[in-house]
């Protein structure tokens, strides 16, 4: 199912719809159907899949087949395979399921951080020590991830101060993450903030500074990415169809899409290693998967224009 | 109707709903609903509206009113009212009607020229020239814009070349165009192309370069705004409700959306002196007007961000 010539890259599209996607809808997505979309997904070209999170089955049951999930991903070869764990027991499980990086989310709000995972910001990041350490033990090759989440701003607490973001990435650098990105969570980042924001992480941390979660929720999505790729982030998080990332209205997508994030950097000329193509017939596996649920992206809705040529 | 104490906009947000939306849908708004609109418009900050299309009747009966619509425009104190005139008897309804600005569509595409207007760019060119003869002699003060359409492809010919598109914009400028903006008529252009074209067209044109008109077909309306931003265009063009610019799909809105668009800009602390909750209002009488016609809009779905401050 992998490419016959990977295309290689400037950018790296992570793609989290089995996770933060899945996590999302109310529906559980058969195990087998899982399997289906995730071949597709490495089929169009993607090299990192968040595929699965590690929490019990009772809190979340789309999440209960996590250790089948991982297990079928990291068949492909050249591809990372993702989970995310809340704590040291999930992290255990992903680890003995051979994830190959783990992330963990850390939330730079104190009020989402305790509504969230009952936990200060900074018990999260003794969390993430541990896990090193258990990952030190266990598998020493994996890498971890801290998420700042809520990064940007929290409906809970409104305003979330940079210098805050920027201590507790920090602190996770500290605890011996390998890399911190910033998440947000909510979709209240600007352009503005996010150059602001990860000119300092990448300032900081170098190359610890990870990835940009964006969502889409007041359509600044792909602005936010644009405005990250400027400050030199290189990796973005995005789902298929928009899934997940707490949409709040109709038509109002959470996470941003990959379809319309991969379109932006192809014509830019910024390759992605992805097909469009067989990333919107990508869709297919995913819909056929979740009945009824409603897919977003503007690009596979109107197409590609015409005379259109990928980057490369 | 207008606001008590203007504030002073780093950028120009140019309102284009009630001439680019309403030719766009198939129901004729009322004329009493289009002041009642453009009220609602100037009650919220709005600086700059193209209130009407000056054609005939029996092509466009949604621009009837065309001389009415500017005539109540007018007034508004401190308000720009524009007019689109495709030729030069269009152009002089305009001038008697009392328009402060004509904006002429010139397209880049030759394919796209001769289907819309049944002229060659170049043709364009030369009414351009008579438009602006007959505002000298009628009324020196009005502006003339030229808006380059297709500028960034074209669904047609597809590709349009960058060379061509400034060269028409400096043959625009050299037969007295106060200003050349660029359009994306069809939601082809990405962020990279927004910023070379835009880049070019002000070293060429200086104070003649004019403004962004961006389509959100493909989810980078506001990305490519960012661009056009980066590079240092101050105006702006957009819709109420994205209403109109060639919708392709649903949830897919053409003209980028004035809310969102709102929202980007005072959120990165960029005045737009425009109120968010007013500009947001102001969709009642649209829809008012336009009962069962679908509005876009992401920031109108998902409210403000909790602790969220205008820019000043």
């Amino acid at each position: 199912m992998t490419q016959d010539t990977p295309i290689p890259a400037d950018v790296l599209i992570s793609e989290v719809g089995p996770r933060d996607g899945l996590q999302s809808v109310k529906a559980t997505m058969p195990t087998a159907d899982k399997f289906k979309w995730i071949d597709a997904l490495v089929a169009a070209g993607v090299r990192e899949i968040e595929v699965a999170s590690f929490v019990p089955a009772r809190l979340l049951p789309q999440m209960a087949d996590a250790a089948d999930v991982v297990a079928h991903a990291v068949r492909h070869p050249g591809v990372t395979v993702m989970a995310l764990v809340p704590n040291l027991r999930g992290a255990e499980a992903a680890l003995r399921a051979g994830a190959h990086k783990l992330t963990l989310p850390v939330s730079a709000s104190r009020a989402h951080s305790l509504a969230n995972v009952r936990k200060t910001p900074e018990e999260m990041v003794e969390e993430v020590r541990a896990i090193v350490q258990l990952r030190d033990d266990m598998a020493p090759g994996v890498k971890i991830e801290a998420g700042i989440s809520t990064a940007f701003g929290c409906t809970l607490q409104g305003l979330v101060p940079e210098d805050e973001v920027i201590r507790l990435a920090l602190m996770c650098a500290e605890a011996g993450a390998d890399e911190s990105g910033l998440s947000d969570t909510v979709g209240y980042a600007n352009p503005a903030q996010v150059r602001r924001l990860f000119r300092r992480l990448r300032s900081e941390l170098g190359a610890k500074a990870g990835a940009a979660h964006m969502h889409n929720t007041r359509g600044l999505g792909l602005a936010n990415c644009l405005a990250a790729w400027d400050e030199g982030v290189r990796t973005f998080d995005s789902s298929l169809g928009g899934l997940g990332g707490c949409p709040y209205a109709p038509g109002a997508s959470g996470n941003v899409v990959t379809e319309d994030l991969v379109f932006m950097f192809e014509a830019m000329g910024v390759a992605t290693g992805i097909s469009l193509e067989k990333i919107i017939a990508a869709r297919t596996p995913l819909a056929a998967g979740l009945p009824g649920e409603p897919l977003y992206g503007m690009t596979p809705d109107a197409g590609l224009p015409k005379g259109f040529t990928p980057s490369r």
